[in-house]
């Protein structure tokens, strides 16, 4: 019999748009012993873990909880619920996760229409506000935090319009929450999408999502109670329920209200994880936690510009949490990157499409988000540059971002 | 702020049908710090763990991975890969499970069959082959162990059959994986879905799935590359995709390949968990791992026995790892699981539908299936019916358990 070792993963300084490095309580709170699905202690902790989410989101929402799944499954969740078949969905993309939201909904069977900007680039509210005029759509969704450009969608002037035109906004907030600002409530936002696997520095496994009373109403109407559950109920008609049972959002809240009505076995240790990074967010307090990571971006942006890089795309709507830089001409992007990682530890990202093999992608993400890091990865990044022969101005990365915490520090 | 608790579950005794105690080595495996999904170590264990995974499956098949969510998740990657809208497929319904199976293929918009018998009982290979030859089925779904009903459907001469009909076959081994044995090439399976909270030992999180080359050429027919990662691929029809994004088995199979294809992100900390339980299966060995199985419900069920108490079903198909037990009249089942829990730390199940009030289910899977657990319940669960005026013969259930365990020893 083949012989596999102990599990004995490396430490890595991961400085990507996730997975990112998880906080050590995180990590040992996955090491206590599981209770029963059922068990009162075990929905005490799911009842806590929905107020926690109800904070991170900004919301008076009853319905805050993880679907569980990678951050994907949330949004399948939420769209496949959201979205019945023939339904008219308008999709503004300015990245490859724009065209991930647009593909969902041709599987759920919208009639789906898009408006594309460049990638680099976000929409102005105006062109989205009218596109949606023209269209008229049931449900517009939309990309918060583009992780394949780096760049930040503003959200208000969209979440008023979808009120007035009456169509339901569904934001994918995988990368932002717990990083920036994401405020459900005062944006108006009717669905919203979470990861943890990013600033929320939880592994990847669960999706934290929240819906309001206009999204539920959709949802009632197509809520189909499960064979084998059932009692005399009126079932929805033959088009309308929801085409999955496993993200079916009417289920999954009949399971996380008193009902308990049983659905999934909840995935207790996801569950614990997400609970304790949940915890250390609200310890930092959200505003500080959003400050933190303008300041290291800042430090970042700092030393990588001191180097002689420069970024990609509209520095007006950057995304703080993820920064693309472009790669040197004449430099194998992969082959740093790969330097990086076997002698350093350290890894950042490439990128999708289009911009495959022009940009490099660097988080600062959560518990990845620390001057340790941002120092460590400037003095590595400067050492491989400069392996790889490009005339890299030594000495004043470093420097320059220890300016910028000096400066905020004193 | 309200102050969150520092977590601090308690240590329970866990004899349900899942989620069951995991193995403090699996707990450990979980704090570890998490790579990238892309990290060459990461995609190592992502190799490792197919490899285990197909000697569990006891297949020779090259697709063995786990699906990111719960057990049910894996059901459904399964069902709405493999199941084509219009398909015909024949669901022979024995217990609740047989019921989601239905469930799930109607939200697949399969054209469903199903037969029933009744609960306790199991289906005589026959009347599945003889419903076979009258529905002529794309597709059979069919539970290998029901935990509804601690049953367990035979299932070698069902796959021959659907060889014979060219349909495909489609196995729910959510609860048996592990625990007892699943052949998945000898009995012909060509789809088989696993679980971890159950005899595995492994939190909920991942349901491991495999699938032959059968299944695999009905899932390339209706492959369609995501939207944003495409080139020029020829895609399927309006009608032939599957219309989920997170569960198509064709995109999940391109990203445990070497192509890397980038998909959802894989559950860092659940397949450092899922590596770990699968290598302790595979110290212990598979067939020794079933003879525990086997042993300890043999103890179990001498001592229930002795107790005075009835089993429910059919003995001829009982699952060697769910043990029904029926509440004596007059005792309230609820009453008696609450003072188990409470007083004694100790987890045993209710049941569904038809079945709730009616019966207890012992699970006596995994980690949590050991002589100190049985002996601990058997004593507990008479102390409780002795607390709740039912006239128990004391002080035997213990030692006709021990008999059973000196007469295995000896």
């Amino acid at each position: 019999m083949k012989r596999y070792e102990d599990l004995s993963p490396s430490l890595r300084c991961i400085m990507t748009p996730g997975p990112v490095e998880v906080d050590p309580r995180v990590l040992r709170a996955m090491s206590f012993p599981v209770l029963g699905q059922f068990d009162p202690e075990f929905t005490g902790i799911m009842n806590e873990t929905m107020e926690m989410l109800r904070e991170l989101f900004a919301t008076g929402n009853q319905w805050a909880y993880p679907v569980d799944g990678t951050s994907r499954s949330g949004i399948e969740a939420v769209m496949v619920s959201l979205i019945a078949p023939g339904d008219r969905v308008l999709v503004p993309v300015y990245g490859r996760f724009g065209h991930l939201l647009h593909e969902i909904a041709e599987r759920c069977g919208a009639e789906v229409h898009t408006i594309e900007t460049g990638w680099g680039s976000v929409f102005e509210p105006g062109e989205i506000i009218a596109a949606m005029k023209r269209i008229r759509p049931d449900v517009v969704a939309l990309v918060h935090g583009e992780t394949s450009t780096g760049r930040v969608q503003p959200l208000a002037e969209i979440g008023q319009a979808c009120r007035e035109q009456d169509a339901l906004l569904i934001v994918d907030a995988v990368a932002t929450i717990g990083g920036i600002p994401v405020r459900t409530d005062a944006w108006k936002l009717d669905a919203v999408v979470g990861g943890t696997q990013k600033c929320l520095s939880v592994p990847a496994g669960m999706a934290p999502v929240t819906y309001n009373a206009r999204a539920e109403a959709k949802l009632l109407k197509r809520k189909r109670v499960e064979r084998g559950l059932r009692g005399g109920e009126v079932q929805p008609g033959e088009h309308s329920f929801v085409r999955s049972n496993y993200f079916d959002l009417s289920m999954l809240q009949d399971y996380w209200s008193p009902a308990r009505l049983n659905h999934h076995t909840e995935m207790t240790s996801m569950l614990y994880a997400l609970r304790e990074g949940l915890r250390l967010v609200l310890e930092e307090g959200l505003e500080a936690r959003y400050a933190r990571h303008k300041l290291h971006e800042q430090a970042l942006v700092a030393g990588l510009t001191a180097m002689g890089l420069a970024l990609y795309g509209d520095p007006d709507c950057k995304l703080t949490v993820v920064t693309c830089v472009l790669i040197p001409e004449g430099i194998d992007g992969e082959a740093v990157r790969s330097l990086l990682l076997e002698h350093f530890g350290i890894e950042i990202a490439s990128s999708f499409g289009p911009l495959k093999g022009l940009i490099w992608r660097i988080g600062t993400m959560g518990f990845s988000c620390r001057e340790n890091n941002v120092l460590r990865l400037l003095g590595a990044l400067e050492a491989a540059l400069q392996r790889h022969g490009y005339p890299v101005a030594c000495g004043r990365a470093v420097q320059a971002a220890l300016d910028v915490y000096e400066a905020e520090s004193g």
